[in-house]
């Protein structure tokens, strides 16, 4: 397992941590002055300045884009809709390429709007993914699906389990992998030996958070690695034991705490405990 | 599959759905006057007045007992105090055994304090559940696990779905099944298989409400039936289809909606979703 608390080498920062509205130039100086080596940015900052300006900006500082958030989300409009989504999702393909990111982050989107059925959703969804396949190998650019926690379900993502991402895996093969969340995984019983199954060449990126006792809202009350219940090191290791060596990307949605402090502090507190506790 | 718009017949109130606080003799009656034929209490419920007089309550308005809320949370005070809590759910058995439940419901408790160890508080639940079940086979209660959510597991229960359930039926054999309720496991990819792996041996219980979008608080937001997205009618189908005959349960925690309404108008809605969405 590797050691992390000499330097920040395998250290990237998801903008979201630091609320998505910031601008990109403001978060890349702000990371290359804490001396952080990787940046997961959102599709709105670079669409905010332009993808030549992103690429470059990141270029500049030398940053690693860990990621690009996000994508995906095929459902939102329904079967009709679809298209649109690809049509989307093509462009997030083509940013997260220009700006030279690992990988592109897709979540599954929640149920398609006015229907009970998930497992139609999630099948939509499949469709979705097979679609965009061919235009994300064509821009060497990894598909990375993101499971996301199942009270989500409903609104946000029909994709809650690794073993559902590990199915379309096997389903779709090359370009498409995983996003291993520990907010989004760390309860669920088969998460040691899905992650084994996914193995190195799948995780294509890995988040950090930590879930707070109590969790006081659905999804803007993600916790600071340590402030909460989450073994972040044990899955760190089975995640580093099926040979993943990227970067560890702490990616927080805090509205009451973290969005409110300034970007400095939230970035020194994440570099303190990404050495100490992660 | 049972038509269930014609008749009550197989339709219980978990007794949160009013508020728990109600003393039993109230709910008692205002089920009767509303002609359903079930009851799931709480053992507060029970202890305020007695098994004896409880078990007369419910027997004088020939109320069947789907279920005793709740037992089990093993884990609440770690390994310590592990005969604390046995030495509790002895009186939980003892409690639906006087007032002749079809069972009694358990929960997993959350992670054992101050340990951020999910799998060891999991085993510390089965250690507890095996030394629980000789007392229940005695009283002929049968245990029933219910999982709940995996964003109840940090602090509520580390059992969340229903494989991890089936796991344990398989392990500790005769007096053990399970409760199917929706809210905590329509988003589960498996919950077919594996209401269909538990069988009619294993359902002892099933529950209704609904899950809303958006949802704004974790625990006490559930919704009515047909005011969500889970299609229940579906789980109901792969419930009866397993072989289940039961009572199907009411149980809605819903502080500024349902909570608020007058216990007649409650029971009303109730009996009507019952009839027309389940």
């Amino acid at each position: 397992m590797r050691d992390l608390s000499r330097d920040n080498r395998f250290l990237s920062i998801n903008t979201a941590t630091l609320r998505r509205e910031r601008p990109l130039g403001e978060v890349v100086a702000a990371l290359a002055k804490a001396g952080i080596p990787g940046i997961g940015p959102w599709r709105e900052q670079i669409q905010a300045i332009g993808i030549q300006a992103a690429a470059k900006l990141v270029g500049d500082h030398g940053l690693v884009v860990s990621g690009v958030s996000r994508a995906g989300v095929f459902t939102a409009k329904g079967r009709a809709g679809l298209q649109e989504m690809l049509d989307d999702n093509r462009r997030a393909v083509d940013e997260a390429a220009g700006i030279g990111a690992r990988c592109l982050v897709l979540i599954g989107g929640g149920l398609i709007p006015g229907s009970r059925d998930i497992a139609d959703s999630r099948a939509l969804f499949a469709e979705g993914l097979a679609a965009l396949l061919p235009h994300a190998r064509a821009a060497k650019v990894p598909l990375a699906i993101e499971p996301l926690h199942p009270m989500y379900a409903a609104d946000r993502a029909v994709i809650n389990t690794l073993a559902q991402a590990n199915d379309l895996c096997d389903a779709l093969g090359e370009g498409v992998g995983i996003a291993v969340d520990v907010y989004h995984t760390w309860w669920d019983p088969n998460l040691e030996q899905e992650i084994a199954r996914a193995g190195a060449r799948r995780i294509l990126a890995f988040h950090l958070s930590d879930w707070l006792v109590p969790t006081t809202d659905l999804l803007l009350d993600r916790g600071m690695m340590g402030d909460g219940v989450i073994d972040l090191r044990r899955i760190r290791g089975w995640v580093e034991a099926s040979g993943f060596e990227g970067l560890c990307e702490v990616e927080i949605f805090s509205q009451r705490n973290w969005w409110q402090r300034p970007m400095d502090e939230v970035l020194r507190t994440c570099v303190e405990r990404y050495r100490t506790v992660c």
